[in-house]
């Protein structure tokens, strides 16, 4: 035997319900020797754009191994459940572009089945619990070393797997013209903008910006570090993922500038 | 020493407080070899029967060993704290009715024992938190093997454990009688109500139901897969506990019927 | 290499995005032998006081080990990052207080580090985000030995680490006048009061007590569990971290007595 990879584990399931809990047990009884690491279950329900935002930031940062993403609004119709191999290790969930961007990332899908191996999953009483009955099965035999890819189901080419389509940012009038792709919980405010469109419209750091979010113009400066705000004043700074979002020291950006995930954001040199 | 078992764990201790932590923390110190799997603990507060029904749900599909649950609105009162072992493996928890439907489920209780043995009760600087000071160490001994079952305390017999009474669907004028037992966090309404008994008054897949929630008469077909109705069509089905479900395709079947937990529910061929 | 120890990891992050995940993933990626445990995700954003009492409450519970807290509204300004040796094992986090609690609870910090070894330092693509580029590896290195204290950076002494200013009781006129300190997920309302104070102002166990929080006067009746009083009535009584704390059988304190995290309560016998 190989030695197990971990699994990590990312889904809309919430943990109010023992959902994630049964996908833990079915793991535990198919690989106890698997280590598995959950890296949120607090995806918006059904919102398989932000489950997969979330997935390419925290997947850089996971031990190599398997990758299993559960954001799937589309359970019972005819979507594919689907496993695909990256430089990183496989990618275990539905094919509703959730997986995409992380997969990318890392390299970028080299082989892919459907998970339809019946051996492989489990039976239930009434509907399918993909999560449960097929997809904590695969990632669980592919971690340790149980079964290969090829195993799992038939294969389908990598380039006919769902892609994530992503809103890019414009370049318009001396303006960038984004949008909100992402709120956390402390408030902070991620655009779709990286720090070169920025540069492309004449902004440096130290430069105030002016900031349209729907129909609220307001200004923050571009700093590095909250420490060169005061306490409850806005910014802009190149985030921790490398991405331009919108902050308040010691606040939320989301209040100040009235943002949520999808919200239009204009910058442009004040 | 045996192979230690998996502890599966689950409460309504929520995670905003470090409830949960320092009960890993203690099973930690006593057994640091033993794996803990929590499987919710975001039980409503207080709520045994909701309790009961997670674990029940929950327990096969985790790894034998030790369900460790505590649901426990009667702590600091007379009511028991116990342990029991069952062919799936070791219940350990209150004796309120928390355990004994998965007990049930999995074979049924063939030993039990009060925890009153007070090497393995923690000292508390005040009250008791028996989740911690009892439970947890129990948990552990048990599963590291530390402790056989009759070494924790004095024998109880299985049949003097408090059951969870569960109320039955009722068939009158040809409608079923029942209701709601769990709303999850995605609005789906599982009935405590089987295929059979729709089966009874005559409704086969495919069927139009009228659903009755409290003064509300709503309608939905019994369908196999959410994808045989419409996004936003409500539906009627098999849900993955084996167990009739009321659900919305991609919406909320408690907010579309108005359910919650404990809402009688009357189902009734269209 | 010695046995891994533990780590314990407590923060303000929450658990809806994926902050968390990330920490553990680089924790597995730098050493995937070591065992974490989360005490709580739930500290109020940026609270730093409830979550230094958390970890305060939660680390005599907890495996020897390392201790990993971040609640950091501080991030990005000149507080300093640290990890602290103390008889129970390491703290890591930043040197705001957060850590001074606990650490002095199991012996005190008798040696300290600032983390400005580079090596140490994960890059970041943007702005850092200390919890998963600076206090993650410190935590994984020493957990698993593969770095000494001394090797993270400078040395700081104990003594110049900032100490949390807890506010105590006062005694006047025959009442005691604190505070409530933390009210938790089930409405119990914990005050910086011990039972000795109570002990000063002539008030013993079955006495009952004038409650004034804020403008509000109630009673409650000194009982050393909850059994003693009716389900729905109020009580005080020695709680299991030893100190006094308001509750209600069956009902919420915080929601009787109307309080919560910082409340004034003065109590006095009737």
């Amino acid at each position: 035997m190989p030695e197990p990879l971990p699994i990590s584990f990312l889904s809309d399931f919430g943990l109010d319900d023992e959902f994630v809990g049964v996908v833990h047990g079915v793991i535990a009884r198919i690989a106890p020797e698997v280590h598995v690491i959950d890296i949120t279950h607090g995806v918006p329900r059904g919102d398989v754009r932000a489950g997969a935002l979330s997935l390419m930031r925290a997947v850089q940062y996971m031990p190599e191994g398997v990758a299993l993403a559960v954001v799937d609004p589309g359970v019972g119709t005819q979507r594919r459940p689907i496993a695909a191999e990256t430089p990183w290790g496989f990618f275990v969930g539905p094919d509703n572009g959730l997986l995409s961007p992380a997969a990318a990332i890392v390299g970028g899908s080299i082989r892919a089945v459907t998970l339809e191996n019946p051996e492989l999953i489990l039976p239930s009483a009434g509907a399918t619990f993909d999560g449960r009955d097929r997809f904590a099965p695969a990632a669980a035999v592919l971690a340790s070393g149980q079964a290969s890819l090829d195993e799992l189901g038939p294969a389908v080419a990598p380039d006919e797997l769902m892609p994530m389509v992503l809103p890019l940012p414009e370049i318009r009038d001396g303006a960038v013209e984004g949008e909100a792709w992402w709120v956390d919980a402390f408030g902070n405010v991620q655009l779709n903008v990286g720090p070169d469109e920025l540069s492309e419209i004449g902004v440096s750091e130290g430069d105030t910006v002016d900031v349209v979010v729907g129909a609220l113009k307001r200004q923050a400066v571009w700093v590095r570090s909250y420490g060169e705000v005061g306490p409850g004043a806005p910014l802009l700074h190149v985030d921790s993922a490398g991405m331009i979002a919108l902050a308040v020291r010691e606040g939320s950006a989301a209040e100040y500038f009235i943002a949520r995930s999808g919200s239009s954001v204009v910058l442009r040199k004040t």
